[in-house]
């Protein structure tokens, strides 16, 4: 469950309480609007203050587009498996591959640096609305966002300061946040520890996944101190207990229009899942062919999958007559309220039926600005940064309003971060998304399209995807860095990455340009005026819509009864791992489990789900008791929850989670990194 | 445009007029209600009588899912590339990849069998509704079916007998062939002439596409003398000019219900489009691998592009919100008429809202029925073969009227014609459909599903899949003949291919036996209730949905106005192939084009579009002029008719066809071929 690939919930109707005041245990709460009464009615209990300042500063934000917990005052942190592959992968080598195998750095000294990562703990949280609202939307507001966020932190490395618009435009606040960019790999268990039952069993329960992991944030290479960690209780929940997970949800969907939903519905959604499907099908032929070849892919292949069912899920809630019957109900009190209320019709005009508007071009011009701009180079790595070395030389020389946002001053350093970082190039990969991109470039835009024939010329795509991964310097930090500081060099440069960006980079801004001038900014402006006609109707007893900001969700320890298996328990445990274990992939374990088998009572809890509403994003949260304790790590939703990008449903949405007892029990007993376990109880 | 791959319309509010009277150029009409009258009104001819059946028995159906035309006394037939391509794959090895270069016999002695190919004429038509209509639905039905279908063809070989249902129920007519199952290869040009383009331009128009192929029919290995064949017009046609196309259309459902309609939009669609684009996707990689993995894969990936487009373009039609009110009204025409009339509730009941309930059922048993039965093996033909011997060996001892339908007597010799020809295995494609086929069948039924745990055991999908292709001698025929013809030996055989089927076979048949008895046979009821309410309230002014049955279409040469791209002329010309070539795959040429084009005049006329009303199945049909001679050949439709099996919109849907001309000047220009040509004329 990764950023952008939100989870959430198959609906049903009458339960379904998306965008309106939150029913039972969903919402994913800002920590400055938390619903303290309703959980103290509901549960006995609410988290005071204190609570929340503590969870707060222990929270981590991780760049990779994930959660964690500081889990000593060592700036140990820990996290999902699934959020430090990527690490792992730029860190193995033939003869290391740490992704199949794992990790775990013998001694502090043996922690190794993960390239390009970066981690954030939200220190600070103040409203601008006020100040962001009085500038017009567009460029003027971008540059009033850039001013206060450059005003705040400055060029400052040790802090990110952010402005992040809640209930999609009815709120402004500034987030002020630590910043690391020493992010250290401590311990990761093997691939088949981890993910175990692989795609298969991914967003599916009963699971027996140990999908953790550990780093730990230094600064300039010096340790950290955090006097507030949090710490790991030896013993898991119990079926009933109250749970907050605490964590940053990256995206949901739940106060779009009626217009938007279907056209996520009948458009960009079944457009993401054809694409996605075409390219998990080359990947997994890819990595059919070797070892190397499988190790090169896998990552990308398990993010492709991970997405495909949440897509998957989505299109499947929203084709749902009963989730569609909810959605309209509920628009249909906004749109009657506004409809009989003269001082909201001049507060707010009509901004459905603008939207609606929107909607109609949004469908002309989505897909080149997809495939051109959002989309460039399917994840190519070298395509990717070959456009920031071609973009960042035009726009660095520019006034700081002129650039494009991701060029600003307050943006920059982490660009060059990024761009300067160690990454290492997969071939195999990179040579399959660059023609994949290619080839649906065309096939969405048609053979006719300048830009399409700047790109193919009289070549195949083949012919230009093997050049680039067999000359690019791109895939050279040296040579990156070198174009970074000499800006002027770029334009002459003939390195092929270089110049295909190069032949449709204004067709690309061009389409970005007048995606944002057609659809992106005045759908901003419309549904400001629905944010606010929300406000004005049903008061502000509501979550925003998650942003990739710190949120606290509540639930407790359930299991469902599913529509087509009938009861799901709550609880999995040791001995369901070897049952199930066929010793083929992906339902084959390691040797240190296999061995380990009599080491690891049976009855040791393994993986546990509860009523929390969470999203991709939330990964590696961990799971709280009252005491502010972690009794779980978050790692998935089961499968109705895919759909939750849209709404959530209580009856059926459920957070997956690996118990304490395991987490600590397998470091023990089949890592032997003892010194870890003890760490995360001091 | 092949079977089942339908093409169609992209949908207007207002000109659509599905299922009922039919407007414009509206229509694939049986020969025997052709609408004449409206015709002469339309445009001054109609054909008459003689007219009518000269093209019926000059019109062929070829099992491949094709449609030619009889074009010379010595049984020469004229059809397409594309109808051809499994034939020239099937007779290629390496160092002869006709597929790819083309295929020219010198003499007639050298002209080639195509394997297990079969052709079919229609000679007879007879009414047997009441004899149908009498036998309950289902079994009993099915056994009448077989009764008369023996009753009229016996075991003959040179005869071919089918009942067909029309109208969704409305009428079974008797359907007598002359068959024939000795087709031999004459002629086809290189891919890159046939399907210049590739799928870029496959749908689209302006195309520059000689999509052409001869066969000859034989009988026990001699010349067959038809005495009416057709003869090609050495002139094209001209703007305006009246088209008549007579072919056999595969698949239409312009007679579903709304509830169906639904179905398909929300489920059945985005299932078959993410299902092929992940294989297509596995298929495009194992291409790149080298020359001969893309000589075996080529066709395969030929059929899934082209079946993605359709299926794409019918999804398209079905979420334009201006379709489905058409279809609404249209519903409520009938269900008006239900709802006033007492003797036609007591006819027929409320079948809309049993089709409403069964959709209902078919949404949970579709996917089991799909990956067990219907699309068992992904394609792969030795996991195909196998089937069909497990199931002959079991199916063969029953008496007829109990066994399944494809067994009976009367299948019976075409079902031992197929097993027994030689078919080449390719097994870069037969690896990547078996394991495709468990991993779906997996991801679908879910891993705990009792027929996947039997498939999986404690293998992976590629063990499987290589121990298959590596010692299975099913893609041996000497083999299969052997075990045809000692049907005991079956059960008996460790061959791992025979071995996969039996884990499973059990539950496909119950998968089958469910769905049948819950959604098909309880569908056909209600539908055939609906095509009797539809008779009693408008009449049988109207012609059913296309069932790979003789059909004619009527229309006029004509360009379109592309809501995207503007006025579309309809006549493409030589010249436009020289200058679109960019040299790099799909848009190169065979060296003979290149050296070609000094000898082809500019002007000759390439492809043309027609309104003609036509759907996959329809490959190959002649274009006719008033005189019954052909001035050119259907190949495809535009894009816009990519969503027409659930209507026709004439102000969009065309028709695309290579121009007689251009057929005659290639065969002497480029390919030498001047006494094939000559035969034409003849």
């Amino acid at each position: 469950m990764r950023i952008p690939f939100v989870v959430g919930a198959v609906l049903l109707a009458g339960e379904l309480a998306a965008g309106s005041a939150a029913l039972a245990d969903e919402g994913m709460w800002t920590f400055d609007s938390f619903p303290s009464a309703r959980v103290k009615e509901l549960y006995g209990f609410a988290p005071d203050q204190a609570w929340l300042d503590r969870v707060r500063k222990a929270s981590v934000r991780l760049d990779v587009g994930c959660s964690g917990s500081v889990v000593s005052k060592d700036g140990l942190v820990m996290t999902n498996h699934h959020c430090v592959t990527d690490c792992e992968r730029d860190l193995s080598s033939l003869g290391h591959d740490y992704v199949q195998n794992g990790f775990l750095a013998a001694a502090r000294k043996d922690e190794k640096i993960c390239p390009g990562a970066g981690a954030s703990i939200l220190q600070a949280v103040t409203d601008v609305s006020a100040r962001v609202k009085r500038a017009a939307a567009g460029p003027e507001r971008q540059a009033e966002i850039a001013s206060i966020e450059q005003e705040a932190c400055g060029e400052s490395r040790e802090k990110l300061c952010e402005v992040v618009n809640l209930y999609r435009g009815g709120q402004y606040q500034l987030h002020i946040y630590d910043r690391y960019e020493d992010v250290r790999l401590v311990f990761a268990p093997e691939m088949q520890a981890a993910f175990f039952g692989g795609d298969p069993d991914n967003f599916n329960f009963p699971r027996f996944a140990l999908d953790m992991a550990l780093v730990r944030l230094y600064r300039d290479g010096k340790l950290v101190t955090f006097s507030d960690s949090l710490k790991l209780s030896p013993v898991g929940p119990k079926e009933g207990d109250l749970i907050f997970a605490s964590g940053h949800p990256g995206t949901t969907e739940r106060l779009l229009t009626n217009a938007q939903l279907e056209f996520q519905r009948d458009h960009f959604l079944p457009w993401r899942i054809e694409y996605l499907s075409q390219i998990r099908g080359g990947m997994i032929a890819e990595s059919n062919k070797g070892e190397e070849e499988a190790r090169q892919i896998s990552e990308a292949l398990d993010n492709v999958e991970n997405s495909l069912k949440v897509f998957k899920g989505q299109r499947g809630a929203l084709v749902e007559p009963s989730f569609f019957a909810v959605k309209t109900s509920e628009e249909k009190r906004l749109l009657d309220a506004l409809m009989s209320r003269a001082d909201l019709r001049g507060k707010y005009g009509d901004p459905f039926t603008d939207i609606a508007r929107l909607v109609a071009a949004q469908k002309q011009t989505y897909l080149p600005y997809q495939m051109l701009e959002v989309r460039y180079g399917a994840g190519s790595v070298i395509l990717s940064d070959a456009r920031t070395l071609v973009r960042a030389a035009t726009e660095r020389p520019k006034p700081d309003g002129e650039r494009l946002p991701e060029f600003t001053n307050g943006r920059l350093p982490a660009v060059e971060h990024a761009v300067e970082a160690e990454v290492p190039v997969h071939p195999v990969l990179e040579k399959l998304e660059i023609a994949f991109w290619l080839e649906k470039t065309r096939e969405y835009l048609g053979a006719d399209n300048p830009a399409v024939k700047a790109l193919f010329g009289s070549r195949t795509s083949q012919q230009i995807a093997n050049e680039i991964v067999t000359s690019s310097q791109v895939g050279d930090r040296a040579f990156r860095k070198r174009l970074w500081d000499n800006p002027e060099q770029v334009a002459q440069s003939n390195d092929p990455a270089l110049g295909l960006v190069r032949k449709a980079d204004a067709a690309a801004r061009a389409a970005r340009a007048k995606y944002e001038s057609t659809v992106s900014l005045p759908t901003s402006v419309a549904a400001e005026k629905i944010a606010g006609l929300r406000f004005d109707v049903q008061g502000k007893d509501a979550y925003p819509d998650a942003t990739f900001t710190l949120r606290l969700s509540y639930g407790v320890v359930k299991g469902w009864v599913d529509p087509q298996h009938g009861e799901v328990k709550p609880f999995t445990y040791a001995s369901g791992l070897w049952d199930r274990a066929t010793g083929a992939f992906p339902f084959n374990l390691g040797v240190k489990w296999v061995d380990g088998q009599n080491r690891i009572a049976p009855t040791t809890q393994f993986n546990f789900v509860s009523t929390n509403d969470i999203v991709g994003g939330s990964s590696g949260s961990p799971a709280l008791d009252k005491d502010g304790r972690i009794i779980g790590l978050v790692f998935d939703g089961n499968i109705h929850s895919t759909g939750g990008a849209f709404g959530f449903d209580p009856a059926l949405n459920r957070t997956v989670s690996v118990s304490s007892q395991m987490i600590l029990e397998a470091l023990r007993r089949i890592y032997g990194a003892n010194s870890l376990a003890d760490e995360l109880l001091k």
